[in-house]
């Protein structure tokens, strides 16, 4: 499958659509548990680093959601910056200045904007608008956002690297859907994709943040230092229960070999060098969150199994085919049962971005 | 039914989407031919009367196209906008300060925004954005928007009003689904409805739109003075044929006297009248498009029978039930054979307005 097919596989399938019981909307608990983490951290971000004048040649006051996907979360992480922003506001005594807000939410055209919209917050305080379209490119006008946040979103890299793909290269993935227990060439073949696509990510917000607008990131990725093999266990584990139905018979090896996820664990430093290389943002905070559930194993692996067929569900529908689904996800259940739960669930950050002055 | 009932019906079903024979998309013809009539219009309108300082103190040339559907009308409108405004750039020696451009493509929650997204143009010039809601409420902030359109949208109201629904009223709309052929009552209690909704309307507009912003209509009206039984002939001509099928004992009687359309034409003067009372608007430009096409009845009237299906059958069916839909639209298309084209075809109205200065 060449690398172009494999992009739109991804850009086909972002997030299972609808509101059925395998939908994205009714699987994202685990990331809103994240979310309520960080829900926090962002009011903090925006108290100490927001500087409200950045709003006041404007009409209103901007926020992008890139990589909304249909909601629930993206709303609960909405309302968190508006109220924020609010907060800041009063706390500066300047309460009838507070300005209307504008919310942009983003994800590819495939997202399902229908039922995004059906369910926006009847008694929300902002204009709402959908933007369709990858966030590795362009979406907004020059200088038009003051805050870009995006949740879970800057892991998923544009596409896969085209090496990983062809059984002729060294960096030939065969076996593996990610790099994690993959060759030294697949990681590096991953780690390029990912330093091209940030460098572009950067670029465009870089151009659409207003000065001194901010950029809040959240983000699974793996503390520095620490080895590929402990980056992305929750979908090493989904391949080899892809492998497993190999075996069995159900699936035909070569289909595993040619699938790949376009997903980036990012360390904290790795982020550094690309927001230095491109020089338009200074880095406020880069903090790793604390994991939002102290559940058991057992208790948990049902929602991260959940979680990851909401994401996954659409990339592995096209590649294997429907009738699948169902015992692969029954199988993965039963391994995340008898994972480590802190491997399982990884690591999260978030780092908040702000637009320096040109 | 109650009038919230029937307001939802209008609001749950503008138009068909997605893009199979009886679509809107591909039944949007008819309007596409006054699109190109307007297309001119709307060009010199822009070149007379758009005074390019109203972009000089935002960061893009903001457009919104109010009832979008699912194109590609608006597109072509959009487009055309977007080219006349650079023209006006480069007419006045401004090449290098051509504003980028941000289209909001707007219209009802439950239009279908993931269709019209999959198709916008990839060679666009334009930043787009989907805003879901009715244009008879707020949509942007305050001072956002310095261009709005809206092309055969704002002759839909906001809802049927209540009274011809009401069998106690005098103004019960019995046997007819709009008012041209019906009693006085029930024509003031439409013209009632329709100067609330155009007061909602331009309230909104008002506070959306840049002072020296531009409002451009096209809307299919009245002649002022002209009698209501020359208005919707079209939509008049489908109650006959539901008439018909009652007759026939395909539909009850009592479906048709608790159905009417949501419409309204408006003659000049009454919008003239709405625009006065809100204040906020001078009137640049009020005139009557040519007819675009000369055919003679035959060869027109599939295209306007396929066309009022493409924008009604979602309100039928839903009132009527799906099995009526092909006998009904058989037996329309014949009546519009044996009627008179131009009578058929109605009048169209493209107005200009300017927001005021406070």
């Amino acid at each position: 499958m060449a690398a172009e097919d494999i992009s739109k596989v991804c850009e086909a399938h972002p997030m299972i659509g609808g509101d059925g019981p395998n939908s994205y909307a009714k699987n994202s608990t685990y990331q809103k548990g994240f979310l309520d983490v960080a829900k926090e951290l962002v009011r903090k971000a925006i108290a100490e680093k927001l500087d409200i004048d950045i709003s006041s040649s404007s009409t209103s006051f901007k926020i992008a959601d890139l990589g909304c996907s249909v909601g629930p979360n993206t709303f609960f992480a909405v309302e968190n910056i508006v109220e924020a922003v609010e907060l800041k506001y009063q706390g500066q005594g300047m309460n009838s200045q507070i300005p209307e807000f504008q919310v942009f939410f983003n994800d590819h055209t495939s997202n399902d904007f229908n039922m995004l919209f059906k369910s926006l917050p009847q008694n929300r305080r902002y204009y709402a608008a959908g933007v369709p379209g990858s966030f590795y490119g362009r979406l907004f006008p020059n200088a038009s956002i003051h805050i870009a946040h995006s949740s879970y979103g800057i892991h998923f890299l544009s596409r896969v690297p085209k090496e990983v793909m062809d059984r002729n290269s060294p960096a030939w993935n065969r076996g593996h859907i990610c790099y994690s227990n993959s060759t030294d060439e697949v990681v590096r073949a991953y780690k390029a994709q990912y330093a091209e696509d940030m460098e572009c990510f950067l670029h465009a917000r870089a151009q659409e943040t207003v000065h001194g607008g901010l950029m809040l990131l959240t983000f699974p990725g793996s503390p520095d230092g620490s080895p590929h093999s402990r980056s992305l266990v929750s979908l090493e584990l989904l391949g080899s229960c892809l492998m497993d139905l190999v075996r069995k018979g159900v699936v035909s090896e070569e289909k595993v070999d040619s699938f790949n996820m376009p997903v980036y664990s990012m360390s904290p430093q790795e982020l550094e060098v690309a927001v230095k290389r491109n020089g338009c943002f200074s880095i406020d905070i880069m903090a790793e969150l604390p994991r939002p559930l102290a559940h058991d194993t057992l208790s948990i692996s049902p929602m991260i199994a959940s979680h990851i067929r909401a994401a996954m569900e659409g990339m592995i529908k096209k590649q294997f085919g429907e009738e699948i689904l169902d015992e692969l996800f029954d199988l993965y259940r039963q391994k995340c049962e008898q994972s480590v739960i802190n491997t399982l669930l990884g690591d999260t950050f978030l780092v908040v971005l702000r637009r320096k002055a040109d």
